[in-house]
This record gives structure tokens, C-alpha cells and sequence, in this order.
């Protein structure tokens, strides 16, 4: 900035409405500055969000539906506005859904770090030189989406991230056997062109996944770090409350040598399974004879076909890519290696839709508790009825809910729609799949005071004074 | 599932390793399970992080650069491991740049829903028909990338998306005039055919950004929510310590009528700014003749030239696309009316490159602190050296730091590489830019122990005791 403009730039600082820190610099020390910028952050607490103002569906017994449901979580997905249709296997992920799908990659990102995942983010414009180099170009076929940017340079549009991982490691020449295992990940959009995109969510063209890769030093460290990950995945879908089958899987075109899937069961799985009834073989139906009925590991027991929904992928790929691309490290003899690598992924926007697919029933939506938009749906007695009254302490109830309970910071809605009767929004209210829906109603007015509470999940109703409700609701837990 | 197959899923059940949710339903009551649920969280708190184990360059002054450094930001992203080029334009993000973008957005997440906003999430792959319907397909010429399914059809991948959200909010018939303003905003990957990338992430061809878009029932409605938005702009700006001046601009091909730039200043700006040094006018030099020297506002003022960085844009938009995609809402007369539009773009990964631009100095980076990647990095002595016994101070300050300081939970950095001198480490760690460095050395031998804390913003340097240092860190903000 030339010496000239300071008069000006002063002028334009002091338009700024708030004192910012580039200000604060000369006068302030480094203790003052942390006291000023914390007592900023508590002017951020979200208030609870009136069910008149969220972008969903006003009156869900009427919504529309565009397209043809092909399964039951797309059908609940789009009556509960959760997601709409754009292009075939292409969805709007409406706000309901962008909190659900937040949470279950705060999930993730916990369970991956807790084995030493680190979190980047790769371009999903990928180069084809890249992909023509580990000869997947042409093997992909019609599934690649491909394009010329104004340059006439291909490239396609990344449905996994092998190549990519692969060559930024094979960069960074100083990588050595003490910094290995290394685990990168990354949850991003995916683009894979089906031929039939169809069952919603469950078989797209455009999709976030979480794609991990792996880099270890030697066949029986990655084979180690392939069973750690396996590990978190169980840990992850226990979490959810998810009962998930992890099962022996053909390799496709990713390649390498021993890969299992995680399986959902659901009657529109598309995956045909073969699980043991006496010891823990289990396997996708494609790595064997599916007339097969004996147990190849345990040999008494009988296997009984299922079908699954696919929501969890790893391989071990051993050197098929590091090699192609010299993603090499310096061993504890100081020479160059190559590395030996795994890679493991979640369709998170799968998961979601399996888990609704699983949990719900025809009328309403069932969440994995963790994953549910909001945790709270607070219903204010309808205006003139009997019990009118009670709607006084609805809002001293809210206040409460939201100021005192810090896990539930941002999660309480009110159904504030009071020309509509209880009933109604009850209704609505368990389309949604609130895990709690608090009732502010003829109880609310006996001398001390009860709410009902109903626990979706449970379906237990509960009648519980304020304390009582406070104690419930403080023990949910929240991501 | 058939009855006949329940013996198999019995025994499938008891092969996970954890009770799932799906089997607490059957024993276990709704008090009892959000206690179990509670408990489980408890696990997840991520251990300190070492240095040695992080996925950036191990040495930084060892580290080459690829490709050509255009300005001081990218060449020290690059150095410090937080970006690696892939294709001209494009950028892996690593993980330290991860952290800092997610900051971020938490930030803007923050100040879009202090003001309504509502999150959502919308398909990179928009359809040509809807580009052709705006008539942008043809407008927009080279800058589209675009491509073809399997199935022969046109589709462009997203660099803004008026057309997809107005067509969403077109297909809500239930809308009412309650429901507005309306405010969906999104923070997705942006896609744009540069045909001369550079600057690092200030120009690139695959990038983050926040865009929102306003719906309203009338003219004076949408000029009220655009001041919202100006004004949650500069809040968030002035949250981060930067000096953002908000300039009248031209509309571009995005149409309307009335148009804002928020612009960091820096000499490698693109943008060519005239300022008033006497009022609070201010303009791109697009908006009127570059050879202007007297302020049109206030008359009496000189405009002075500069050059800034645009980071953020706002447009009132009418109905330029609400009545091409008849976007309406139903009146307080209960008739259709075409909705008022605005849209409010921020360049997510530019923010983080002109912030770097403004402050880093040419040796190391200085960022904003609330979006350091980390807060915090310890020091301990070298292995061998004569104040070597402070060594066992570390393990339990650190411990402390991690878990007695909720702000900086995965906030701090070890920095193991205890073969190294504090000096060379002292110099790595201004060029990553942590925020708080704390050196365990000589001082902390003393009969009370005392840390040495260098905050780099402030450029002090002070000696405290452990619960001096406890309480100076409890107050840095972090998000």
C-alpha cells in the first residue's frame, strides 16, 4: 500500500461496524485480545427454529411426490422434504438432510481420526492422463463421466480417488517408513454415470462418499491397518445403532487381492449374500457358486442367501497402484520402497437412506438416533382450546431447553403452527422422526406442571415435570 | 426378512462386537438409553497430535516447489503443506488446509443462520435445459465446463446455481408469503473454465464457495434482506480480523440490478478499486470512468486507486430468474406472486488465500487465529541438550492443555521431533503459523515452572507459570 493512501484507508477502516483485530493489533495484548474474542462467541447461540420457517413441507399429508418411487426411504425422503429430484440419480439435499448428513460425517471424521486418519480433499476434476496411466480410463467404460475443458485436456469427473492419492503421495519425496502407516481420507462428492439410477439415494449418479487410502510399509502392516479399519467401521455402524454385516467381496475393477463388504440387510438390496448359520462366514454371493449350501469355513453349517444393501467397501490393493505411480519411502535402511496400500470406502449418503430403508416403517421416518435432524420437537397447545393456557410455559420450556443443555444447542424446533391441532402435528411430527417429541398440553396445567414425552425410538410416552425432562433429555447424545 | 432365516440373524447380531440400538430396543428403556448413548461419547476425545506424524513436509526448508509461484500466498500454501497442484487451476487441500476450511465454514455456517439462512446442498451436475431456460448456456460461453451423460444429454457443472435453486423453490407449491424471506444458501465445490488459472487459490478452476439465495415478497422485502446479508458479511469479516471494504460493482452476467463487492486489499488484487477519502463511497472502477479523481457521493472528496481481492459478491436480482422459472409464493391475498430474488456469493478457499496474502509476511504465514489450523504447538527440549530433564514437564502439560481446555480439544500440536534444536522447530512453526507457541526450556527447570509462550500475532513473548498458561489459552477463541 503506498504511504499516500493512508488517509484513506484510515477513513475506510473506521467504516468497518466492528473493531477487528487487524485494529486491535496496536493496543491490545495478547491476553486482552483472547477475552475480546471470546466474549464474542456467545452472541452466536442459535435460537430455536419455528417449524413455520423451516424449508420442508408445511403439511406433509399433502406433498406431491415427482417421479417414481422406487423404494421406501426415496418415498419418505421426498414426502419429508429431505431431498428433491433434479437430474436421474441427482438430488437436492434439502436442510433437514444437509444436518443429518453433517452429523454423520462428524461421525466418521471421529472414528477415522481415532485410527490416525488424516482428512484432505482431493479435486474431482481428475486428469486423464492420471487414470490412462493405472489403465482405468478405458476399463471404466460408460461409468466415467468425461469431459475437455476449453483447452481440449480430458478429464473425467473422480467416482474414486486411487490414481489421485496415489501420485500426490508418490510427490512428497521425503516420506519415511517412521511417518507409515498413513491414512488419508477424504468425504466428498462422487460422480459415477449408472446406466439405472434408481432407489433414491441408494443408487446415484452424484453422492458423497468417504474414500480412505492407506500406505504401510510392508503386506502384514497394511494387512494390519486393513483390519483396524475394519474395526472402526464396526465401531461407526454400532454407533448408529446399525446392524451391519461385513462380508467377503470380490475385488472389481478397483483390483487387489482380499476385500470385504459392509452390508446392510434390506429386502431392495441389490447384493445377494450367503451367511453362515453356525460360524462367522459370510460372503457376497458373487465370490462363490450361489448354489453353494455347505459353510466353506466352518463345513457343518448351512448358508442361507439374504440380500444387502452395500454401504462399506475396503480393499487391499497391496502395490497395484503404488507401483504404477512410485509411491515410494524411504525404509529403516534409508533405501527407496514402494508402499503397500488399502483403500476403504462409506457411501454416506447411502448410509442415510439404508438406515431409513432399515428403520422405518410405511408411515414415518425412524433415524438412527445420533442422525436425526433434530433431536426435539416441542408442541405448543393448538390456540383455543381447552388447554390454551399451558402455551405460557412453552416458551420458559424452550428457553430452558436450549440455554441449559448444551448438547442440545440448536436441535429443539417448535412446531408453532397452533392453528393446527395436536393430533395433526403429531402426525407430522412422526413422519419426520423427531427422537423426542414433547406435548405442552392439559398436564402442563395440573400444580406441578407435566410434560409428555414421546420417545420415538422407544415408543414409550412418558408424563415428566420440567426437572424429570430436563434430566431425560440432558443424557441424549448428540454429534 | 422370512421367519425361516431368524436363527441365521441371531447369530449375525451376535457377531458384532458392540450392542446396537437395534438390540438395546428390545431390553432396555428411553432414560437408559440415552445414558448408555452419553457414555459412549466420552471415548471419542482425540489424543495431542505429533508433529512427526502429520501429513505435511517434515522440513520446510527443504521442500521444492512445483509449478510457478504467482504471489506470496501460493507459493507459501505450498511450502507449508497446505495445498499441492494437480491440474493447472486445481488443488488438493491437505490436511492442515482442511482444518482451516472447515473453521471456516463453521464461521460462515455461524453468521448465514444468525440471519435465517438455511442449509442445503445442491447437485454439481445441472442440466443444460435449465442453463438454456436462463439463456446462460450460450451467455456463458467457455467458462462452462460441460459434458454429456451415457445417455447423450448436456449437462454443465455448476459455477453458480440461481437456475438450479429457483427451479427448486419453483416446484414448492405450497409456499407461502409466511414462509419469506426465504434464505438457502450452500457451501459446495464451484466449477469455472479460467482460461489462465493462477495466483494459487485466488484463481483457480475447481474451488469452494458459499452461495445464498434470498426469495421475498416484494422490492422493499429483498433490499431489507440484502442489507442483512451485507451486513452478516461484514460481521463475519470483521470476526476474522480482516479489512474488507465493500464496494458498489458492476452485475456481470449474472443480471439485476444492484451489486456489491467485498474486497480485501492486496497489490496483487485483480480488481482496480477507486476510494473516497472523505465518505463512505467506494467503487470497482467497472462502475464508472477509471479517470475519475472527485467523488460523486459526497462531491468534495478525492477518489484514490487501489487494487483488492474480491471475496465476496451480493446481487439484487428482481425477478430476472423468479419469472423465467415462475418461482411465486401465495400472497397475503392468497394469489400467485413472483418471488424477488437475491443471491450473495463468498469465495470459501479464496478467503483463506487473501487472508494469507494480507497478513503472512514473506518467511511465514500469519493467519486469521480463528482459522489457524492449529491453535497451539509445544515444544519440548532437544533430546540431549542440558535442559533435556524438562522433558518429563511436557507429557503432563499437555495432558492438561488437551483435556482440562474444552476450546482446544485436537487444538495442540507436540512437536516430537525432539532430534532437532528449538531453534529450527521455533522456525518451522512461524512458517506453518501457529498461533501459540509454547517452549518447554530452560525456564521450566526453575523451582516453579515456567513456559515460554510466543504469540505470533502480537509478536510478544512471555513467561508464565502453568496456570498463567492455562488461563491465557482458556480464552482463545476457537470455532
Amino acid at each position: 500500500m503506498e504511504p499516500i493512501m493512508h488517509h484513506v484507508w484510515l477513513r475506510v477502516f473506521q467504516r468497518l461496524q466492528r473493531a477487528s483485530l487487524f485494529l486491535r493489533k496496536s493496543h491490545s495484548g495478547c491476553a486482552e485480545q483472547a477475552t475480546v474474542l471470546a466474549s464474542i462467541h456467545s452472541r452466536r447461540i442459535r435460537p430455536t427454529l419455528p417449524v413455520s420457517r423451516l424449508y420442508q413441507p408445511l403439511n406433509l399429508r399433502d406433498v406431491g411426490l415427482q417421479g417414481e418411487m422406487t423404494c421406501k426411504s426415496q418415498r419418505l425422503m421426498q414426502q419429508a422434504g429431505l431431498i428433491h429430484p433434479s437430474s436421474p440419480g441427482c438430488y437436492y439435499y434439502l436442510p433437514a438432510m444437509v444436518r443429518s448428513m453433517e452429523k454423520l460425517v462428524r461421525v466418521i471424521d471421529q472414528e477415522m481420526q481415532a485410527i490416525g486418519g488424516q482428512k484432505l480433499d482431493m479435486p474431482s476434476l481428475c486428469s486423464a492422463n492420471l487414470w490412462k496411466t493405472s489403465e482405468r480410463w478405458d476399463l471404466m467404460g460408460n461409468e466415467l463421466f468425461r469431459l475437455k475443458d476449453r483447452h481440449g485436456v480430458d478429464y473425467c469427473l473422480g467416482p474414486t480417488h486411487e490414481e489421485a492419492v496415489t501420485t500426490l503421495v508418490a510427490h512428497q519425496a521425503t516420506l519415511s517408513y517412521r511417518q507409515l502407516p498413513l491414512l488419508l481420507y477424504q468425504i466428498t462428492r462422487k460422480f459415477r454415470d449408472e446406466p439405472r439410477p434408481k432407489f433414491g439415494l441408494l443408487r446415484g449418479r452424484e453422492f458423497y462418499m468417504k474414500d480412505m487410502y492407506s500406505f504401510d510399509v510392508s503386506e502384514e502392516a497394511a494387512h494390519q491397518t486393513y483390519e483396524s479399519v475394519c474395526q472402526a467401521y464396526t465401531r461407526l455402524f454400532s454407533r448408529l445403532g446399525l446392524c451391519c454385516i461385513q462380508v467377503q467381496a470380490d475385488t472389481g475393477n478397483i483390483g487387489g487381492k482380499l476385500s470385504h463388504e459392509f452390508q446392510l440387510p434390506a429386502d431392495i438390496g441389490e447384493d445377494q449374500l450367503l451367511v453362515c448359520g453356525n460360524c462367522s462366514f459370510s460372503a457376497n454371493v458373487e465370490t462363490m457358486s450361489s448354489d453353494r449350501t455347505d459353510c466353506p469355513q466352518c463345513k457343518t453349517g448351512t448358508l442361507v442367501a439374504t440380500k444387502g444393501i452395500e454401504v462399506g467397501h475396503t480393499f487391499y490393493l497391496g502395490k497395484r497402484y503404488s507401483h504404477v505411480f512410485n509411491a515410494t519411502f524411504s525404509s529403516s535402511q534409508n533405501k527407496p520402497s514402494i508402499a503397500e496400500m488399502g483403500c476403504y470406502g462409506l457411501g454416506v449418503t447411502r448410509i442415510l437412506a439404508a438406515a431409513i430403508e432399515m428403520m422405518s416403517t410405511e408411515e414415518g421416518i425412524c433415524w438412527p438416533g445420533l442422525l436425526a435432524p433434530y433431536q426435539v420437537c416441542v408442541l405448543p397447545p393448538k390456540i383455543g382450546s381447552k388447554v390454551d393456557k399451558a402455551a405460557v410455559l412453552v416458551e420458559d420450556l424452550v428457553h430452558n431447553l436450549g440455554e441449559t443443555l448444551p448438547n442440545l444447542r440448536g436441535e429443539v424446533v417448535l412446531d408453532d403452527r397452533t392453528q393446527m391441532t395436536i393430533g395433526k402435528r403429531l402426525k407430522d411430527a412422526s413422519k419426520l422422526g423427531y427422537p423426542y417429541v414433547i406435548v405442552v398440553g392439559q398436564h402442563a396445567l395440573e400444580e406441578t406442571p407435566r410434560f409428555e414425552v414421546i420417545c420415538q425410538q422407544m415408543g414409550e410416552t412418558m408424563f415428566l415435570s420440567k426437572d424429570g425432562l430436563l434430566d431425560l433429555l440432558r443424557r441424549i447424545e448428540t454429534v
